[in-house]
C-alpha cells in the first residue's frame, strides 16, 4: 500500500476491462509508471493501445518559466523523432488480444539530466535481457529504503486496525519529510561533522584540526561530547551539542504559498549522500519533537539549537538551517517580503522539547541551567519604544541594515556563526539555559495585558494564521496560557534543581527587577471596563521596562556584566506572576464553559479597553494544556465544545472559529447619514459631490472614496485637504472622519483570514492540525487526571472526549466521508470539500505522540510505563500476523504475532501488546548473540543480522522499573560500536535487538 | 469586419444551429460577448441553454500570482450567488423554441473594478428599458473612435481587392498600437507641454513659467515652434521640439517575452485623458517610419528624440520613453536583465527619418547640421579599452554605478533631463546634428573588419534576434551595409548644405582623424586568408581611435573644447571610406549571387581571420538597400534569393537562413580519439578513470563532462587540476584541451536562436518582418531603376519580383494556406503550423510604406507625385462603393466611387485613382468652405463639418509640381485653426477638406 508508489485503479465495465496504473520512482532508471490491464469480462476482448509521454520538457527550463512562458518554451523544444517547436511526445501502439481473465502489463520509464555516456550505458541495459526484472527491483530496492526510513522512526506497526496502522506509517514518513531523520542513528561522521564546524565556524575547525583528524570516523554522539568536554572549548562544545546529522528533511510548509519551494535533497552535486535539513522555525521545531521520542538523545542538540538562534529580545528568525539561521530582508520588490516576529510557537515548541529532556533524560536540563554556553542570534531588527509601540502597532520593528551587513560579513570570513551577537569586547555574547529561557518569558510578559493576554506587537502574526491580521491591536490569550505552562515548569526545574543561584547579565537581572516591581505593585486586574486605568498602569511599566531592556542589549556596549539572581527570587517571581496570569485567564472564560482565544485592545487616554472575539478553537487547545483546569473544568470544556458553533457536525469534528456568511459587497463601506451629518467636512462635500472622501450613490447610499486601502490612505486625502478649501474643516474633521471610517470597516478588529477566506484555516474549514493538538491536549489532560487521582467517572468523561476526537480524524472515515484516502494526513477539509493537501500538515506530529500513548506507552522521570488504558481493544490481532521491523543495525526482521497480540516498536525495540492476563512486562533476547545478564562488550558492528528466533528470558510488573533510565533510553541507537553490559535483565527493553512483550488486561 | 469586435461563427449541423459570438469591449459597459443562435434547419428546433461567465476572479490578484497560484487564489474566492473558496460562475439558463430560420440572441455583460456607487448606478440602469440598446450603442460609439484613429493615419481606403484594404486597416491599427498616433493631429496642448516640461526639466519650465501661461490653450506645433525660437533659450527649444503629443501607444514588442508586458493606457488614474508613449529603442523609431509619412511635420521631433538619447560613444540605451529613456541595470536576480548596446537598428532607424525628412521636407535638415541643440544620453555603460575587446569580445562593457547614480539623482531634481551628459564646466553637453551623425558613423568605423564587416562587440545581438549569440565573434555585413547607405545620405547632405564647415567637439574631431588616417594610410583590403595581417593591422588602427575617443568622453574633463571641420575634409573622408566598404562588399559576394550578412572572425598572433557563415535574408535586403548595386545587380540578387535554400515554397516565401536538421543528442560532444591521444593529460585522465574532464562511455565514445556549459567551466576545472597530481600535465595541455573543447562545440561560430530555436526567427520559421523589409528593398530598388533610366526589361523584372513577394505575404491565401485570417498581419509562420501571433510584427510598418507606393503615391524633394506603374488594376472597383475617410476636423465622411475608381487617403486628403484616361490629377474642394485660389485666414474650428458635396475645379499633370512643397505636405494636420492662402490650386492637394483626384493610365 505504501513505499514509495502512487497506484490508481480503474474498471471500465463497458470494455470489460480492469486499469491499474502505479507510479515509482527509481533510483537507476527515473520515473517509472506500470502499466496492467486485465479482461474482466466474459468474453475475449482485442484492444489496440497508446500510451506513453506526452510534452516532453527541454532540459533546463525552470517551474516559473513553465509556468508563465510555456509558448515561448515551446519555440525550444525538439524531440528526437523529430518534432521541432512543439510539444513533443513519445508515444507507442500496439495491438492486444485478452483471454478473459488474462491480464497484460508494460512499463513506461522516463528520467531527465542524462548525459551522453548515461544515455550510451541505458541503451545498453535497455537492450539487455530482463531490463523489466532489473527496473522492478531497483523500484523494490527503493521501496525498502522508504520502509526502513519509516521503520527507524517506529512506523511500522502490525494490529487488527488497519487503518490506524497505515495512517501511523503516513505520520512517520511526513513527519520525517518536514523535520528529518537522523543518517545513521546516534553515529556521527567526523568528516560530515568536521564540514559542518568548517561552515559554521571555520575558526573552530581550525583550531582543532589535528584532533578532528584524529577521531575515529565514525562514532557515538554520545562520545563526540565526552571528546569535547575534554578539548574544553566552549564554542566546539556548543557546536557540536547543535550538531544533527539529519537527512530526508526538506523546507517546510504549504507548498502553495509562494515561499515554500522545495524539494528533498538527499544527494550532493556529485552525487554523494549529503547531509541536510531546513525549516521554518515555526515549524521544524514540532516536527523535531515527534523525532526525539523516537532518539531522545538528540533532544539536546534540539534545544541548543534553539537557544543558539534566539535573539537578545527574546524572539527567534524565520528559518532554521543546519548550519545556522535566516531573517527575513525587506525587500520591495517582493509581496511576500515582510519583517517581524512571531511568538507563541516559540514559548510552546521550546516548553515541549524541554518537557521531552525532561521525561526522557531526567535532570539533563540542570546542567545547561547554570552553563554559560549558549549563544544569540543578531537578527537586524529593531523593536521601537514602548510608546511607538501604542502609537501604531501594526509598524512595531525597524530594520538595522548596518547590523545586518555586519553580520553577513562575518558569516563570510568565519561562517554561520557569523551571525551571533557580539558582546561590548567583539567576542561571542554567551549566556546559560536559564537566562535564555527568562529572556524569553520577560518579553512575553513586557507586553502583558491585563485582562487580556499577550500583546501581538511584532509585526507578525500567533500560530493561527487563521488571524493573521490581528497583529496590532490583537491580545493573545493562546500566548498566556502557554507562558503559564512554560513558568510553571520553570518553577518546577529551578525548584529540583538544587541550584541556588545563577548567573545573568545585568540588563537581564535589570529587565528581571522591573518587570517583577511591576508585578509585585500592581494588583491583579479584571476585564471589566472599570479597570482600563489600572491596566494600562500595568502594560505601561511593564512595556517601559521591555523598552528599556532592548534600548541596552541593542548596542554592544550595553550588553556587558553579569551578576547573580537566587532561583529562590525566580520562583517567587514566577508565583507572582502567575497569580495575575490565572486571574486574567479565570477572566477569560466564557458563559459558555469556553475559554477566549484572542481580544482586541484599544488604547485611549483614559486606558486600554479589551474586547473579545468570538469563540476559537485554539484557546481551548492551550487552557487545555496551562496547568490551571482540573480534571473536571477539562472535561466540562470538551462538553462545551461539543455543543458550541465549532462543532461540524458533518465531519464529526471542529473548526478554528465559527463559520459565518460574510456581509455582500453592496453590504459594506456604507456611511451613515448620521455620522455624516455630524461632520461639517463630510456634508459640505457631499453637497457639492466632491468625491476625494465620500460620495453619495444613485439610491442616496454613501460611500468612502473606494481607493482608501486603509486609514493611512483617508488621513492622506484628509490632509491633501488641508491645503485647499476645506483645509480648516478638514484640520477640525480630521479625527471624527477616521473614527467613522473605523465604525465602517472595524480595522482593529480584522483578524484576516479568518474574514477572507475559505480553504486552509478560513470560514468554516477543518484545519487538522489543530483538531490533532486538540486530541493530544486531551491526552494530557487524562493523563494529569490520573497521576492527581481524579474519580474514575471524569477520566472516562476526558477518554470518551478522547475517543471521539480521534474518531473525527477519520481513520475510519468512508472514502466519500473523509474525501481521500483516509489512511493519509491532509492539511484541512473546506465546508464545501474533501480533505486537502496530503501530508502538508503539522497534524502528523500531534497524532504521533498520541499514537505512543494509544498503545500505552508513559515516559516520564526516564521511566517508560505501560499504562494500557486506552489502549483500543480492537486492535488486537483476530488471526495471527507479523510486525516487520527495522533493527539497530538496520536490517528488516519479521516478528510472528499471534491472535490476541499487537506489535510496535519504541526506539526501534519491537513491543509486543497481549491481551488479557495479567499486566506485566516480558523482555526477550535473541539467544545467540547475548549473553543474559551483561551484553558483550563489543557487540557485532552494524548491518550484520541473524535470523535465530526470540525466546522469552524474564519478566516484570508495570510499575516500579529502575528511576535511572537516562541511558537506557538514550543508548537505543548508540550502541551499536559498543555497550556497556545491562545491570540488570530489565534494562533490556531499550537494549539493541531485545523484544519486549507487554500484557495488557483484557478491555474494561 | 473590423473595429474593436472579434468574432466567431460556427454551424452545428448535428443540432441544426448557427451559433455565432462576438466579443466586444465597451467603454460604459466592460467585456460584453453578444451570443446569437440562429436554426437551419428545415425544422422547429427546441434548446436548454446555459450561458455565462466561470472562474470569476477576486479583485486584486495580479497575473503572476494567478498563473502560479491559482488554487491558492481560490482559497479567497466568493461569488455573491454564494460560492466561497471554490471557482465562482455567472450563468444563465433558459429554454428557447426556434422557428425554422429564427433566431434568438442575447449579451453577457462584465466589468471589473466596479465601487459601489457604480454598482449601484449599474443596477438602476439594467434595469431600466432599454439596456440592450444602450450597451450596443456604447459598443458603436467604441467602433467608430477607432475607426476615426485608423482614419487619422491614412489608414482607410476603398478599392476592389477587399483584403488588401483590410490588411492596410489592420497594418495601421497595429502600427498606432506600437508607435502611437498624434491626440489632435499638430495640436500641441499647452498643459501637456508644461506637463512635459515639468517632468523632462523642471527647470526650464520654471524659467518660462509665467511665457507657458501665457500660450493659448491650444497651438499648431509650428506656431509653437516659432514662439520657442523668439525665447531663445535652447533645452526649451530641444525639449520642445522633442515633444510628441502621442497617445494609444504601448511598450513593443512580443509580450510572450517576459519583458514585453504591456497595455495601452489611455486615461490616467483619475480617469483622464492621458498622453504618453514608451517603447524600445528598435522598435519604436520604425513604428514612427510610417507615422511620419501621414505626419511629416513630426519627423524633427522623432529626429531630436533619437539624437537627444544617443551617447557620446555613439550608441543609445534601451527604451525610449514620452519623458527620457531608460537604460539596463545589472540586476543578478533577474536572469533577462543583461546589458550592453544593439548596433545597426540605430544606424538604418535613424537613416530614415532622415531620408523622410529629405524627402517630405527637403532643406529641413540643413540648419540642424550645425546648430549645437542637441544632447547626450549618460549611459553608464564603459565600453573596454580595445585589447580587452579582443581578449573577451563577449565580456566588453563595464557599468559604472557611480555614474548611474549621479544621473539618478539629476533626474530627482529636475526631471529626465538628468540623464544627459554633462561637460567638464557641469553643463550639458551639446552637439549639431553633424557631430551626431559622425559619432555613429564612426563609432562603427572603428569596429570595421576589413573583409568582413562590422565587430559586434557590445554585448547585444544586431537586429536579427535569430543570430542572438554571434555577438563576440561576429561580424556584421548588414551593418555595413547600412553604414554604406548612410555616410552616402551625409554626403549628399553636406554637399547640398551650402555649409562650408561645421563645428565638433576636440575629442570627434580627434577620432575623426585617426579613423580617417587609418582608412587612408591602408589599401582596401580583401576577404582572402593572405590578408589576415592587414586586416589586424587596419582594425587595430581604428579599433584603437575607437578606445582612445572613448578614454576621452568617458570622463567629463575629456569632452571639452570645440574645433572645426571643413564639409570637403567629411567629403573626402566618405569617399575613401566607402572605398574600402565597397571593396569589403564586392568580396562578400557569394558564387551564387547572394551576399553574406554575418561573419565570423577570428583572432590570432598571425592576424584576423574571417569566415563566412551561411547565406541569410537580412544580408540581401541590406545589400538591395545599400546603393552599391545596379539595377540588373538587384534583379540578379532577387533571382538567386528565389532559387536559393531561403525560399520556401509551400509558403510562396523566404526563410530566414536554411533549414537545417541538427544532429542529434549522442552524435554532439564527441571528442575524437586522436584529439585525446595529442592530450597527454587527457590520456592519463582517461585511462584512470577520472572524468573531471572527459568520460569514456560503455561504447568507447569519448565526451566532455556535461557540466561544461562553455569553456569558462573547462578552463575552472583545468585550473582547478593545478593544485593537483596533473599539475604540470594540466598546465601544458591547458590550450590544447580548450581548443579541442571549441573544435567539438563551436561555440565561437554558434549563431544562437537559429540553432535551437523552432518559431519566431527559429529554424524553418518565416519571420513576416523580414519578408516585408525585402519587399520595401525591391520597391526601393524599382524605383532606383526608373530614377537611374534603367531599361524597361529590368525594371519589370524588378517589379515581378515586387508582385511576386508580395503574393507570398499571403493577403489573397487562403486561410487554411496562411493559418488564420489573412487581413491580419501576424510575425511568423513555423515550418510546421500556420502563422503566429497577430499584430506583434514590425511588419506592419514596412507594408505601410509599400502600400503607398502601391497606390502611386511617390514623394521626393517635398513633391507628391503619383507614379502608377505598380498599381494594381485589379483594386479597381468593378462596382461602384465609397470611401470611408476622416478628415482634418476629425469628422467622418463618405466619398462616393465610381466604377473604375479606387479611394484612399494622404495626410487625410482623400484621393481617388481612376482607371484609364490620360495622367493626371484633379484637385476638388467644398465650394461653401473655401474660396479657390485663396483659402480664408481664419477656417472653421475642429469638429465643424459639412455634408455639402465636393466638385471638381481643377487639374494637373503628374510631374511638375512646384518645388517648394514643405508647407504643403507639413500643413496637412496643422492647420485646423488658421492656414495661410495658397498660391496656386495646386497646392490644394495637401489642404485640408480638399479632395485630389487622380487618373492613372489603363493597364500596360
Amino acid at each position: 500500500m505504501y513505499g514509495n508508489r502512487l497506484v490508481f485503479e480503474e474498471i471500465n465495465r463497458d470494455l470489460g476491462l480492469m486499469f491499474r496504473y502505479s507510479w515509482s520512482n527509481s533510483d537507476a532508471y527515473g520515473f517509472v509508471r506500470q502499466a496492467e490491464m486485465r479482461n474482466v469480462s466474459d468474453a475475449a476482448v482485442s484492444i489496440e493501445i497508446l500510451d506513453g509521454i506526452r510534452n516532453v520538457l527541454p532540459s533546463g527550463v525552470g517551474r516559473r518559466f513553465q509556468l508563465e512562458f510555456s509558448t515561448l518554451v515551446d519555440g525550444y523544444k525538439r524531440t528526437e523523432t523529430d518534432i521541432r517547436g512543439r510539444r513533443g511526445a513519445y508515444l507507442v501502439s500496439g495491438s492486444l488480444a485478452l483471454a478473459q481473465g488474462e491480464s497484460a502489463d508494460w512499463l513506461v520509464v522516463a528520467e531527465v539530466e542524462q548525459d551522453a555516456s548515461r544515455v550510451r550505458a541505458l541503451m545498453r541495459d535497455v537492450a539487455a535481457p530482463g531490463i523489466k526484472d532489473r527496473v522492478l527491483a531497483d523500484i523494490a530496492s527503493g521501496t525498502a529504503r522508504l520502509m526502513r526510513i519509516v521503520g527507524e522512526t517506529d512506523g511500522l506497526q502490525a494490529t487488527a486496525d488497519e487503518p490506524s496502522v497505515w495512517r501511523h506509517f503516513a505520520n512517520t514518513l511526513f513527519n520525517a519529510m518536514r523535520g528529518g531523520i537522523p543518517d545513521h542513528g546516534y553515529l556521527v561522521s567526523r568528516d560530515d561533522l568536521g564540514a559542518y564546524l568548517g561552515k559554521t565556524n571555520s575558526a573552530v575547525r581550525a583550531r582543532h584540526a589535528a584532533l578532528l583528524d584524529a577521531l575515529p570516523a565514525s562514532l557515538r554522539r554520545e562520545d563526540l561530547m565526552k571528546w569535547v568536554q575534554a578539548v574544553g572549548d566552549v564554542d566546539l562544545e556548543r557546536l557540536a551539542a547543535e550538531y544533527l546529522p539529519l537527512s530526508f528533511s526538506r523546507r517546510h510548509g504549504d507548498p502553495s504559498w509562494p515561499w515554500n519551494s522545495f524539494s528533498i535533497r538527499l544527494k550532493d552535486d556529485q552525487g554523494q549522500p549529503m547531509l541536510n535539513y531546513r525549516g521554518n522555525w515555526r515549524d521544524i521545531f514540532q516536527n523535531w519533537e515527534a523525532l526525539a521520542l523516537s532518539y531522545p538523545d538528540f533532544v539536546e542538540a534540539m534545544l541548543f539549537k534553539f537557544a543558539d538562534s534566539s535573539t537578545v529580545d527574546g524572539y527567534n528568525p524565520y528559518r532554521v538551517l543546519r548550519e545556522g539561521y535566516e531573517w527575513e530582508l525587506l525587500d520591495v520588490e517582493d509581496d511576500w517580503a515582510n519583517i517581524g516576529y512571531g511568538g507563541d510557537h516559540q514559548v510552546i515548541y521550546l516548553l515541549r522539547l524541554l518537557e521531552v529532556a525532561d521525561r526522557y533524560r531526567p535532570g539533563s536540563l540542570v546542567p545547561l541551567l547554570t552553563r554559560k554556553v549558549f549563544t544569540f542570534a543578531d537578527v537586524p531588527y529593531r523593536i521601537r519604544p514602548y510608546e511607538d509601540l501604542l502609537r501604531d502597532p501594526r509598524d512595531t520593528i525597524d530594520f538595522d541594515q548596518a547590523v545586518n551587513d555586519a553580520a553577513l560579513e562575518r558569516v563570510r570570513r568565519i561562517g554561520s556563526d557569523g551571525k551571533a551577537v557580539l558582546d561590548a569586547d567583539g567576542a561571542l555574547l554567551r549566556a546559560n539555559l536559564t537566562e535564555k529561557l527568562l529572556i524569553v518569558a520577560l518579553s512575553k510578559l513586557s507586553n502583558f495585558v491585563p485582562g487580556g493576554g499577550i500583546w501581538m506587537n511584532t509585526q507578525r502574526p500567533e500560530w493561527n494564521d487563521a488571524n493573521n491580521a490581528l497583529v496590532g491591536n490583537g491580545v493573545s490569550m493562546v500566548t498566556l496560557y502557554y507562558v503559564r505552562r512554560y513558568l510553571w515548569f520553570l518553577h518546577g526545574q529551578l525548584k529540583a534543581s538544587g541550584v541556588d543561584e545563577v548567573e545573568v547579565s545585568v540588563p537581564v537581572a535589570e529587565f528581571l527587577r522591573a518587570v517583577a516591581s511591576a508585578f509585585e505593585s500592581h494588583l491583579p486586574v479584571g476585564k471589566d471596563a472599570g479597570a482600563d486605568g489600572e491596566r494600562k498602569a500595568l502594560l505601561d511599566a511593564l512595556g517601559t521596562a521591555g523598552a528599556q531592556y532592548r534600548a541596552s542589549v541593542y548596542e554592544p556596549a550595553g550588553r556587558g556584566g553579569h551578576t547573580t539572581v537566587t532561583t529562590t527570587q525566580l520562583r517567587a517571581f514566577i508565583s507572582d506572576v502567575l497569580r495575575h496570569a490565572d486571574h486574567t485567564i479565570a477572566g477569560n472564560r466564557r458563559e459558555d464553559g469556553l475559554y477566549h482565544s484572542y481580544n482586541i485592545m484599544q488604547v485611549s487616554p483614559g486606558g486600554i479597553s479589551v474586547e473579545h472575539l468570538t469563540e476559537m478553537l485554539e484557546g481551548q487547545v492551550a487552557v487545555l494544556s496551562c496547568g490551571l483546569l482540573g480534571a473536571t473544568e477539562a472535561a466540562d470544556l470538551l462538553d462545551a465544545l461539543r455543543a458550541s458553533a465549532l462543532y461540524r457536525a458533518d465531519q464529526n469534528s471542529y473548526i478554528l472559529y465559527p463559520d459565518r456568511d460574510l456581509p455582500h459587497f453592496l453590504d459594506k463601506n456604507i456611511v451613515s447619514e448620521e455620522d455624516v451629518g455630524g461632520s461639517a467636512l463630510l456634508t459640505a462635500m457631499l453637497e457639492r459631490g466632491d468625491a476625494r472622501i465620500v460620495s453619495r450613490d444613485v439610491d442616496g447610499g454613501i460611500h468612502f472614496n473606494p481607493a482608501f486601502r486603509n486609514a493611512n490612505y483617508l488621513d492622506e486625502a484628509l490632509a491633501a485637504l488641508d491645503e485647499g478649501d476645506d483645509g480648516s474643516l478638514a484640520a477640525e474633521d480630521r479625527s471624527r472622519v477616521l473614527n467613522i471610517y473605523e465604525n465602517v470597516f472595524e480595522h482593529a478588529s480584522f483578524t484576516g483570514r479568518s474574514e477572507t477566506f475559505y480553504k486552509y484555516e478560513g470560514l468554516g474549514s477543518i484545519y487538522w492540525h489543530m483538531v490533532s493538538k486538540l486530541l493530544l491536549a486531551v491526552d494530557e489532560a487524562r493523563l494529569g487526571a490520573l497521576q492527581s487521582g481524579a474519580s474514575e467517572a471524569v477520566v472516562e468523561r476526558l477518554e470518551r472526549h478522547y475517543a471521539k476526537i480521534r474518531e473525527g480524524i477519520g481513520v475510519h472515515k468512508s472514502p466519500a466521508e473523509y474525501g481521500a484516502v483516509p489512511t493519509d494526513p491532509y492539511s484541512h477539509t473546506p465546508s464545501f470539500a474533501g480533505v486537502q493537501q496530503p501530508g502538508m500538515t503539522g497534524q502528523v506530529k500531534q497524532d504521533l505522540i498520541t499514537r505512543a500513548s494509544e498503545m500505552g506507552v508513559v515516559v516520564k522521570g526516564g521511566i517508560i510505563r505501560f499504562e494500557p488504558r486506552i489502549v483500543r481493544q480492537q486492535e488486537f490481532l483476530e488471526t495471527p500476523a507479523s510486525l516487520t521491523y527495522v533493527d539497530l543495525d538496520g536490517e528488516v526482521h519479521t516478528l510472528a504475532l499471534e491472535t490476541g497480540a499487537m506489535g510496535f516498536t519504541l526506539c526501534q525495540v519491537p513491543v509486543v501488546l497481549h491481551r488479557g492476563g495479567a499486566a506485566g512486562i516480558v523482555v526477550s533476547r535473541r539467544t545467540w548473540r547475548i549473553t543474559f545478564g551483561g551484553l558483550p562488550s563489543t557487540g557485532p558492528t552494524r548491518r550484520q543480522s541473524s535470523s535465530a528466533p526470540a525466546t522469552f528470558l524474564a519478566s516484570t510488573s508495570t510499575s516500579g522499573l529502575p528511576t535511572d533510565s537516562r541511558h537506557r533510553l538514550g543508548c537505543g541507537h548508540a550502541c551499536t560500536a559498543g555497550h556497556p553490559a545491562p545491570s540488570s535483565p530489565r534494562r533490556g527493553l531499550i537494549s539493541r535487538n531485545l523484544v519486549a512483550v507487554v500484557g495488557v488486561p483484557a478491555s474494561r
